[in-house]
């Protein structure tokens, strides 16, 4: 999975994730209207309100991009409709091409670990057939349970083909209270980012692993480091625009041969009409404006990289 | 709610928790057969099968314990259906006035933490209205994001009175790889149970906030520093039996007042028909087998407390 999300890349010449992180107030108010009259004014009407908003930004924009990067949470939090709808994302934007991060940034004990990984990306037996459950291609996952509660979903990423983002240091201005704790004179940050490509080491397809890692756009100089201690890895960078990262900031996420990164954008895209730099495209024309923002970023990064090479 | 949990510890005289974990091959062949039969040999049949099991179990042993633990990945494992399931587990448990733990350990940036805390503790807006979630009384929560990715659960707690277990040692093998590692020569997980402590100083109900901890009863020599670190905080503790851990490793989990611990087995209590020393019951009474293996682990532990009371 981690080549085709590399060809996908070479083809958009965009290393792009758009984060579907859906939440009411993004939704314009017809798609509210429409939703809550079909469904009524409740879990179900708000989960609908979210799929139709989902089903035109990814009909906008799935030409201009590898991958996107649904926030399980804000599903999770209109309950069983909205994880309903989650799915029902996940599947549509597998249909449309796209490469789909589930960011879900589970991690458990062994068994517990297991069962997230065949629930997201692998299958589950019953009888004598298997079940996928939501079927990402990617997820996230976060190591503070270390080895066995990772080693599990390389079990099922090596059967699936598939692959995860470790959390290694996160976007987040209180990522440093343990992320950044030195250990040997050294943050834990750069001791798990060891880890992540110890554990991409036998995880390999072609050049790059499919054991990769999260490193937040707000942490440039830790990026530097980390793009260093995990080569082979893919780093999955969010906090790029709303959280206040810059395409200036992004080269060091980036190897030598353009690859090795993939930035992701939630809200900057997703809720770009209600930005005024795309306020003329208005409440009605907001999958437009979402275009509009990812041509933007693409324009950004790609700048930002060939000012490195130049 | 954690003076609910108190309360409920008193009553029953049992400082216990059952973690309802369900797998396909603890579930007897007669509620597949029936399940499959009403569903389909598939994620719903699965599903139903584990509701058929979950509800013999409950019926069973409520009377004798304050709190139930579901592991919400044995559940999403199979997709939609499982975590419908799940939810119908919570609401059923709480109708028979037990204290639902979601065992979710879930953890993320501020507003993406903002949305698990209100999908699982609190409720969403939609419209002028309020809808709750998965609404359980207690979730686990992953401290790895730091302060900003908890604080939003504590807002969630503090209006609808409920509580957390933040993660601090787990139970697992390899937990030791990145929460021992020496942050000023103190392992990381006493910094995270200082933070935890720091947390609850203002979420106090009564003599103990509701800012728990998971420790793992594996680690009894570390549970000893941290109830001492933690004083206020119930500290949550997995890995009694199938995992290893003894009543004689328990008591330094709990305070002088015989209170502060919470001791969690799962498929000991759920699988118990499928030991030797409950095979009597056979399979058709699973439900028995956990409810004598309730009141053997209840026994347990009042001993190993008494005995270091007397």
């Amino acid at each position: 999975m981690i080549h085709r999300l590399i060809d996908k890349i070479r083809q958009t010449q965009a290393p792009i994730v758009v984060g579907l992180d859906p939440m009411l107030k993004f939704i314009p108010s017809h798609l509210q209207k429409i939703a809550f009259e079909r469904c009524g004014r409740n879990l179900e009407g708000a989960a609908e309100a979210v799929w139709l908003y989902n089903k035109g930004i990814i009909d906008a924009v799935y030409d201009l991009i590898p991958a996107v990067k649904p926030q399980i949470a804000m599903y999770e939090q209109f309950g069983i409709p909205g994880l309903t709808v989650f799915h029902k994302t996940v599947e549509y934007c597998k249909q449309k091409g796209l490469v789909v991060i589930g960011d879900i940034k589970r991690g458990d004990i062994g068994s517990t670990s297991e069962a997230y990984s065949v629930g997201h990306l692998g299958k589950v037996r019953i009888g004598d057939q298997d079940f996928y459950g939501f079927d990402e291609d990617f997820v996230t996952v976060n190591p503070y349970l270390g080895s066995d509660g990772v080693k599990p979903f390389l079990k099922v990423c090596q059967e699936e083909k598939k692959g995860i983002f470790v959390l290694v240091k996160t976007s987040n201005p209180s990522s440093g209270e343990f992320q950044d704790r030195l250990v040997d004179g050294r943050p834990l940050y750069e001791i798990v980012g060891e880890k992540v490509a110890q554990w991409g080491e036998e995880c390999m397809e072609e050049s790059y692993s499919y054991v990769g890692a999260v490193v937040g756009a707000t942490y440039p100089e830790q990026g530097k480091i980390l793009r260093k201690i995990m080569p082979k890895s893919f780093i999955l960078v969010p906090g790029y625009g709303a959280q206040g990262g810059k395409g200036s900031d992004l080269v060091h996420f980036f190897n030598e041969d353009g690859l090795g990164a993939i930035v992701n954008s939630s809200r900057g895209i997703i809720a770009a009409y209600q930005q005024e730099k795309y306020a003329r495209f208005g409440e009605e024309g907001y999958a437009e404006a979402s275009r509009a923002a990812v041509l933007d970023m693409k324009e950004d990064i790609a700048q930002a990289l060939s000012a490195r090479l130049g």
